[in-house]
């Protein structure tokens, strides 16, 4: 493992460092770039208290051609998934085990195989996804970009990695960063709050209704609250579109469908009947989200709904570990996408393994118990937690049967580059080895029929972590958000 | 006194209000119109508390021809200041007596004579104004715009009032005023962010030398440091100038004059000296201010450079209340401004006294002796705490020696109009009767040869204070920040 460049984060002197501190929280306290702490008590008078979100007091160096190539595959990767998912017979297959072991996938199937008997009235679906990667260091040439995992639901940080960006770059500017001077054009775009809402905008336009909504199912308690709320605000002051906020265990009190249509209506605020364009979830993805049959009740009436959804409940289950796994073995890809295309794709999956009964299963075990600090252990879950690394995969293999193995994927550990920086957490500063993600978004508009209406490369975010934590959720607490300065 | 309209505020109930704060409170977050908890402990390291600024739930109706009128006199205010600061034998005269009595006023008129004894080096001067009104209640015609005072040093809140009046909008474009929809062109523009920024780069422009900076000098553990950042932030990415923030008690450690043509050089974090074009003072207009003999060292060697003062000493002595007064007397403005144009100036004017030891002064003393309830007295300062209201004047006069009372001006009270309003302050919310503020924005740049390269009107402050307090600053925690909905 090798660092890119020697001489950076820069040294600060004490001066130079108050300068750079004083700078730093102030610009995170106008841009609101902070996380909500809630008490139940306070959350009745709606006065909060709010924290800056983890964040590096340094960009991260990043390697351009990586960056680029990450940012190059994202529409063809958002094809992908798009194409999976309209792909019934796959997505079938896929799910054929995967619904005898894993009860959280199998309601969500059951929504999809519910809703598809009924007969799905919106063909047109709405992708807002993030490619998840490390670089992973090698001896000889560049580092090379490892897929980590792909997400077709809640991609979340849009707004605070947008606004991180801006601020490394302002920060740089006025000489926070001391003798250490960037050059700008090595500062890449990010502009993720306005291309992630222009998703938005456009699934509200191909809905065909005017003065059509949009609904954002949110979580009661979200630190991440103020993240939504720059894509309303955007929403709103650019393309002239109000969204309301409603939790999945509430919105059966607020929605009904109209009967001759299935239209989703909405009673806001003011007892308005309001028409949804689009569900925009962000939660669901866990079983934490479905306490009762309320929330798995107000996910069957929308997935029902014409309100075109983002995600449907198949583009969600096209995220699921299994399909990722799938999708790395020789050749599967190449029945959603031409060889000239998948070859860039595939050039970032590493091996993945299902512990099947069968005999690849068997073979996978085998490779795993060998050498278990190579692999990591995936349950088919989003958001993070959830993972077992190298040596605890054989402990904790002992503890489950065997026929519940099936509901993990065995992943080749990737040996990510590391360079140091300051991560600022908890009103503390720690300097430490850390290990960068890049996630790519992308958001993609298509139908049924494979018709694709808008698909773009989407914003960039780059999450960063002490090198010991093996955790890359901002959301539990390990991960601070950052920016890329490009390096050859 | 009458309210303007019987159902303004709009009733909302329990669903409408929860949704009303909850956007609100969201909107100010993610704008970070916060005002800081500072505690030495928390200061060192940078991490503070923050909390909502005080504010109106809703905004306040406002009669559209007292709002354009306070408008439209604004540029003619900042000359009228403008030439009364360059009037050296008038402010010689005003000055006269109060030095005797008022030691801050003689500290500060000190440092002018002792840099016009040195030479003026530079004849350019920065305004960035405020006049501030009371909306008169009166019994037949329309209510009246009073000028309250005139601001000419640190008029501050230029940016929260900018975003607040944006936020009352968006908060009545997604109908969370309930049932009551105001026109969108009743709230009226208000860019001060924009115009008072524009100010200070005309002036760095017009200073004549490429790469220079600003110096914003500020207080320790300012509450309102996030207000003046927007300023800064806007400097920077609009006219791409830097501006540094320097405490009064510790600019010499940074300071020094150039000594062949007096510029200002400034000593960054980075210990790279930078030539200072403007001095933006956000403090130094309280005797609290120059605890010490270096404060009053460093504001004169501020004032002795070259860079252009905002403002300059004898700008900030043209907008004590004892100036006020005078301008106040029967044609005295006629020597600054021609008839046809100080004619609406003076009808904003209310009955100013002087507490002399004349003839005048006397039959002032008399007038404020019978009817105590009608008048204020109020000493030479800025920034709010010091007035004495009605009844308790002639108790307080009793406290102090007849020499002193030259040093107060007497006001005729004004009875102003009264609404009633929803304030959120120290996390809880008031609904009650309240009183209006307005204040009007005005920066003009100008020479000693009474040359004006700038004048403009430069956006508005609404301050709403519950009735029965007395005070208007929002500073000592009173008045709340509201914005105006235009009403016939």
């Amino acid at each position: 493992m090798k660092t890119i460049c020697k001489n950076y984060p820069p040294f600060l002197d004490k001066n130079q460092q108050d300068f750079l501190i004083s700078e730093l929280m102030d610009y995170i306290q106008v841009h609101g770039i902070n996380i909500r702490i809630t008490h139940s008590e306070q959350d009745k008078k709606h006065f909060f208290n709010h924290q800056n979100v983890p964040l590096t007091l340094f960009p991260s160096l990043f390697p351009s051609i990586a960056f680029k190539k990450a940012k190059a595959i994202q529409c063809d990767f958002n094809k992908l998934y798009a194409f999976v998912a309209n792909d019934e017979e796959f997505m079938c297959q896929v799910m054929e085990n995967l619904v005898n072991i894993d009860d959280f996938i199998k309601k969500l199937w059951d929504i999809h195989l519910e809703v598809k008997k009924k007969g799905i009235v919106q063909p047109i679906s709405l992708g807002i996804f993030r490619s998840d990667y490390l670089l992973e260091a090698t001896q000889n040439s560049s580092p090379q970009l490892k897929q980590v995992e792909f997400n077709t639901i809640a991609s979340s940080m849009g707004s605070f990695s947008s606004k991180i960006s801006e601020m490394h770059k302002y920060l740089n500017s006025i000489g926070a960063y001391g003798s250490c001077i960037l050059k700008e054009e090595n500062f890449p775009k990010n502009d993720s709050i306005k291309l992630l809402t222009e998703g938005l905008a456009n699934a509200n336009r191909l809905y065909g209704e005017k003065n059509t909504k949009i609904l954002f199912i949110v979580e009661p308690h979200d630190s991440f609250i103020l993240d939504q709320r720059c894509l309303e605000y955007e929403l709103f002051q650019v393309h002239g579109i109000q969204a309301y906020r409603v939790f999945l265990h509430s919105i059966l009190d607020f929605i009904e469908l109209r009967q001759n249509d299935k239209a989703l209506l909405f009673k806001s605020p003011n007892s308005k009947i309001e028409e949804i364009s689009v569900v925009y979830f962000r939660t669901g993805y866990s079983p934490n989200h479905y306490p009762s049959s309320i929330e798995w009740s107000a996910r069957l009436l929308i997935e029902e709904s014409r309100a075109i959804k983002c995600p449907t409940v198949i583009t969600q289950l096209a995220g699921c570990k299994k399909v990722q796994q799938i999708l790395c073995k020789k050749n599967i890809i190449n029945k959603f996408l031409p060889e000239n295309i998948s070859k860039s794709l595939k050039e970032t999956f590493v091996s993945i393994y299902a512990l099947n009964r069968d005999l690849s299963g068997q073979e996978a075990y085998r490779l795993l118990m060998n050498n278990p600090q190579n692999y990591i252990l995936k349950p088919q879950r989003e958001g993070g937690g959830n993972n077992i690394y190298g040596l605890n995969i054989p402990t904790f293999l002992k503890t489950i049967p065997e026929s519940q193995r099936e509901q993990y994927i065995l992943m080749e550990m990737i040996h990510p580059l590391l360079q140091t920086n300051t991560i600022i957490q908890n009103n503390e500063l720690h300097h430490t080895n850390v290990i960068n993600e890049l996630g790519i978004y992308g958001v993609i508009l298509w139908n049924k029929n494979g018709e694709i209406y808008h698909n773009k490369e989407s914003g960039y975010l780059l999450r960063t972590k002490d090198k010991d934590k093996n955790e890359g959720g901002v959301m539990i607490g390990c991960s601070s958000i950052d920016s890329c300065v490009l390096v050859p």
